[in-house]
């Protein structure tokens, strides 16, 4: 049986952009395109321009009646219920109906789920993760997100908001204060944000010579020390380092629950690379309960940057299935999928 | 279909006795026995005792041919290999192939996981997490293990050795040493052993006055702490204030992970009811990302304490599946089970 709807559309919601994409089964990306996310102050004209949009697109590639389904990342999206939920920073009143409401619009199944689970399902599908039936996902954005893959299946948990690696609370005591109102989670540390916090904490709290002093404290980022290590700087690479060895500390932690085969890491820090990951490795060995020592791997996600958000979002698609309710209008038979 | 084979057997092996019992499909004990496990100095002696005792057991309750399967809950047992693994303190070189052992000798298929595992699966099978599918039962003893139900299925990990929450780390810097070799681990803190270990260093560094001062500081157990706290003992009470705080953070991390409908406590430890419920549940709740505050249960075990390792073990028969080598015996037809 030959598959009638061999694409899939991945879109990935961000605070800023509207990300989407047409992909085939093999994880190529055909076509796509944007729109801005907060240019409509009502949800419904957003989403209005998004399937407009979408559909242009789907029209100009001829692959009307062709996609199977559509997956969406986006943040605080929850799998099971379809809705965007309550406690995200964006424009509109939450929670939002967003699967029921793009499935009715497009006439295709939809999920949702967010993005650093989203990457996840990309990763397995489409990048370093392939054949891997148990790793962690971790993503080093502005915050630090999760994507836990146990026996080949995402952990949604009891209510669809399993993996948040991020708020870990890897320091008990004095730990940096969370924009979730908890101190000392794991995202204060290692996430772009955190490691430009650090920088900034080791200028004041020490005399070592820096490049970074020829910035204005308040606004060193994360590229800035990434640069400044890159050309030898010894406290950009001490930061490094911290930053490594908070988040291998945690990895080891995190073994104790699933026994992961590696640790895939994703996001902007990532592309630090060896200066990030050797640090990591050494802490996350030290660390580590003796029968895991040196057989968990740290590895780097695969999928090209500017397509991974749009290609792990479009592997959900695969797993869509039409909204249970009356007013679905499309029931698409199963059909084979050729990965 | 009626089920030709409606009763399972499960076998407890600890590090003193080895219980075991023949189930029904409802979860009651029809009858059991026990042998020593460190009586024979070879393991071959070990099983060929453990099998004549079972199979008298077996033919006294006239169930001869309507055993469907045999459940290991064994210390460092492997789901996956059926093998007891290296690192345990038992009279016998390891690793053992314990399942295949059993399995041709018994002519059942046979299944083996740690005790912890098998708690969890005896809780969902027979005890207070009937109908959940996303909870964590910690077994607070000794030791603490864990064994953790995502989506309905037991987490076994890469390596089936997933679920080693005693070994997550709750102290990074001047924790106590624990017998893995590392500091810090959770149960140097919220073990029966762990209680005694507070009450210690409680009884040095303060001059609070205790009924536990009467009792030769080397000989502190953790019932004597328990029966002091009842008694009205300020230091006892204060430490299990701080062993619940310790647990009940810890449980707020656990939550980050998989997002449980619940955690089960179960063991030696639990048995101190609200003495250890109240600063857990207060601890886990201050600690909580707020998405889950007033979500997440702390529940006792339901099982019979006598009961509860051998229904646990038992449970893991009904999955167990004949090993895949010529030298098996009995490969049992699949048979609706009624439970």
């Amino acid at each position: 049986m030959t598959n009638s709807k061999p694409y899939v559309v991945g879109i990935d919601m961000g605070g800023t952009n509207t990300v989407f994409g047409i992909v085939d089964a093999r994880g190529l990306v055909v076509a796509s395109n944007s729109i801005k996310t907060r240019k409509h102050a009502k949800f419904e004209d957003y989403i209005n321009e998004l399937c407009t949009e979408l559909n242009r697109l789907i029209t100009d590639n001829n692959l009307v009646d062709k996609i199977y389904g559509i997956g969406v990342g986006a943040p605080n999206a929850n799998y099971f219920t379809g809705m965007i939920e309550d406690g995200v920073n964006l424009p509109w009143p939450t929670p939002i109906p967003f699967a029921k409401m793009l499935s009715e619009k497009m006439g295709v199944p939809v999920a949702i789920t967010n993005d650093a689970n989203a990457a996840a399902i990309g990763e397995m599908t489409y990048g370093a993760a392939r054949g891997l039936k148990d790793f962690i996902m971790i993503t080093l954005g502005t915050g630090v997100g999760s994507g836990i893959i146990i026996n080949g299946q995402l952990v949604y948990g009891h209510d669809g908001f399993a993996g948040e690696l991020g708020h870990m609370i890897v320091k008990r005591n004095n730990g940096r204060l969370c924009a979730c109102g908890r101190s000392g989670c794991l995202e204060t540390y290692c996430s772009a944000t955190g490691v430009a916090r650090t920088a900034r904490e080791y200028l004041e709290l020490t005399d070592t010579p820096s490049l970074l002093r020829d910035i204005p404290s308040d606004e060193i980022t994360s590229k800035d020390v990434y640069d400044a290590a890159v050309n030898g700087d010894k406290l950009a690479n001490d930061v490094f380092t911290f930053t490594g060895t908070v988040l291998g500390e945690a990895l080891a932690d995190f073994t104790v629950f699933s026994a992961p085969e590696a640790f895939i890491l994703f996001g902007g820090l990532a592309k630090a690379g060896d200066l990030l990951l050797k640090p990591v490795r050494e802490a996350m060995e030290k660390n580590m309960l003796s029968i895991w020592k040196g057989k968990v791997k740290v590895i780097l996600s695969e999928l090209k940057e500017a397509d991974a958000a749009v290609l792990g979002a479009s592997a959900l698609g695969w797993e869509a299935k039409p909204v249970a309710t009356p007013e679905v209008i499309a029931t698409p038979t199963a059909v084979e999928i050729t990965k």
